[in-house]
């Protein structure tokens, strides 16, 4: 994939320098699971650690995106340089909501401090998780400040994409009624900071009233989570969650729990590309191997169950 | 785990009687993962397949147990032996409203005809999905004419626990506007049936609506997704969903899909347990050795990448 010349070592050079067209090619590289996308990441990596990393989450349509671009706009008024990775579920129906919050961080597309970029949650090559971590890391190496990564969804398997962050953010409007009840039944784990966001909606106060309720029903914690109400669109709050979101690193940092965080988003990450790899050697040797597909229709007439189909496959592949 | 002098092979064979204890027994084998557990799946196997399965997933809130209760008197009204396997998040909170369901399944608990059993979604020795399979197999191994299963959630991992079943259930209330975000974005796969629970609410028309504006942007397939309104407290509507899941069935049946997703569904299966075995492998590996240790040092002192740490980390489980 490798522009011919090109090796690993002048591209990391040229992303440590900030360079936004290296940047987004070693992205590329990595969602690719090209070995040359690895052997960048190996590179830069001593040089990462710098950025504060915050993740977004909450329903489609709560107005996350349009939220990160105000907070975006916020950063730029500070000098801070600032990259955003989204991760979009790949729709059956149409884009059209999606693109349409795309379209709201355009205001920042031809600024230099900024760097945005989507990936696909569905069909990346390697595991979404991985992309994502290493997508982070090389827009840390980068030199940005700030990296704001955002999904989209009320479950667990979001909050795991975005727990790489040293802050969590869960995005709100009123009417989530199914993100609160999900919150409540441990659906979802709590979060650092909560937003209620499309504050100017009447339902706005019975919202935050029941976020409330839950949040009172949970553990006590050191951390108590601040419920910010925004309107994204007009700029509203954004200044005050900028503050709370910075409030939390500040408190994490002096509790000590930064490095911990840290420390545990990097082990996970270390098992998690090792069992991603494990699991794609397998899923070849399923797809190649005709004794294999033996062993499956065996399976499937129910003469063979599953659980010692994956014992022999896993004989097989020692 | 087992009793003094009670063999595998003897529990298969009460089970496959339809013994209710020896039932319990088998699923609480293999969801701690005991080799026990295994050898019975391996027994049964072969009588398994001929349940109709049917997944529920939805909001915590919308009323699928309640639901479920009313569609588990419908089933025995017919004189059919029902199983159902709930899959509970572990909420931190208070577990008011989770056992506030339970209890509605309770009218049902004395009835030898019917087998309700929950799982916490955490905290499973096992693959949380490995386990459901494997108690739904015995369930049907068990005789029972319907295996009924539930998760709670907005999001594809739930849905893809329930995955194994032949047809899938939405279960939306008036006011789930953040779950039909999640399906149109695509965060969430399109489901067999939609209910509409809760339908005395004013905004019952508002919401089906919106699900069928949802819908009509979906690509077309043979089976146009129904959408049923239901009042599961009073039992309104619990007919003719039945009729819809049935419908639906037999639809994928006769266009040979009901085969298809059996396949593929254990085939994921079979991944799912040799994955989930290297898994367990590896984290042990990781636990017991100190060179393990030092090698995640290395990566949190940010000297040695999570991938070449991964990569290590697999030679050395070779």
């Amino acid at each position: 994939m490798a522009a011919p010349g090109s090796t690993a070592a002048e591209l990391a050079e040229r992303l440590l320098a900030g360079d936004k067209r290296a940047l987004a090619r070693a992205i590329s590289l990595v969602e690719n699971d090209d070995p040359e996308g690895w052997a960048l990441v190996r590179e830069v990596f001593p040089h990462t650690g710098r950025a504060a990393v915050v993740g977004f989450t909450g329903p489609p349509g709560a107005g996350k995106s349009t939220l990160i671009g105000a907070i975006v706009g916020h950063a730029r008024a500070r000098e801070r340089e600032v990259a955003v990775l989204s991760i979009d579920p790949s729709s059956p129906f149409t884009h059209g909501a999606l693109l349409g919050d795309r379209i709201r961080l355009s205001d920042h597309f031809l600024d230099p401090g900024v760097f945005i970029r989507s990936m696909a949650s569905r069909g990346s090559l390697g595991g979404l998780s991985e992309a994502t971590l290493q997508a982070a890391l090389l827009m840390d190496a980068a030199g940005k400040d700030d990296v704001l990564l955002e999904t989209v969804g009320v479950g667990q398997a979001e909050v795991d994409i975005i727990d790489h962050a040293d802050t969590v953010v869960l995005v709100l409007m009123p009417g989530s009624g199914d993100s609160v009840q999900a919150l409540k039944a441990g659906v979802m784990e709590i979060p650092d900071v909560i937003v209620v966001n499309k504050a100017d909606h009447p339902l706005t106060d019975t919202m935050v009233r029941e976020i409330r309720g839950v949040l009172s029903l949970g553990p006590r914690t050191s951390w108590r989570v601040p419920i910010v109400r925004t309107e994204a669109a007009r700029g509203e709050g954004v200044e005050e969650l900028v503050g709370r979101v910075e409030e939390h690193r500040a408190h994490i940092e002096a509790e000590g729990t930064l490095e911990e965080r840290r420390r545990r988003n990097l082990m996970n990450e270390v098992m998690e590309l090792a069992t991603g790899r494990m699991r794609r050697r397998l899923a070849d040797s399923v797809r190649e191997d005709p004794a294999v597909q033996q062993l499956l229709d065996e399976v499937v007439a129910r003469r063979l169950d599953p659980a010692s189909a994956a014992a022999r496959l896993l004989e097989r592949d020692e």
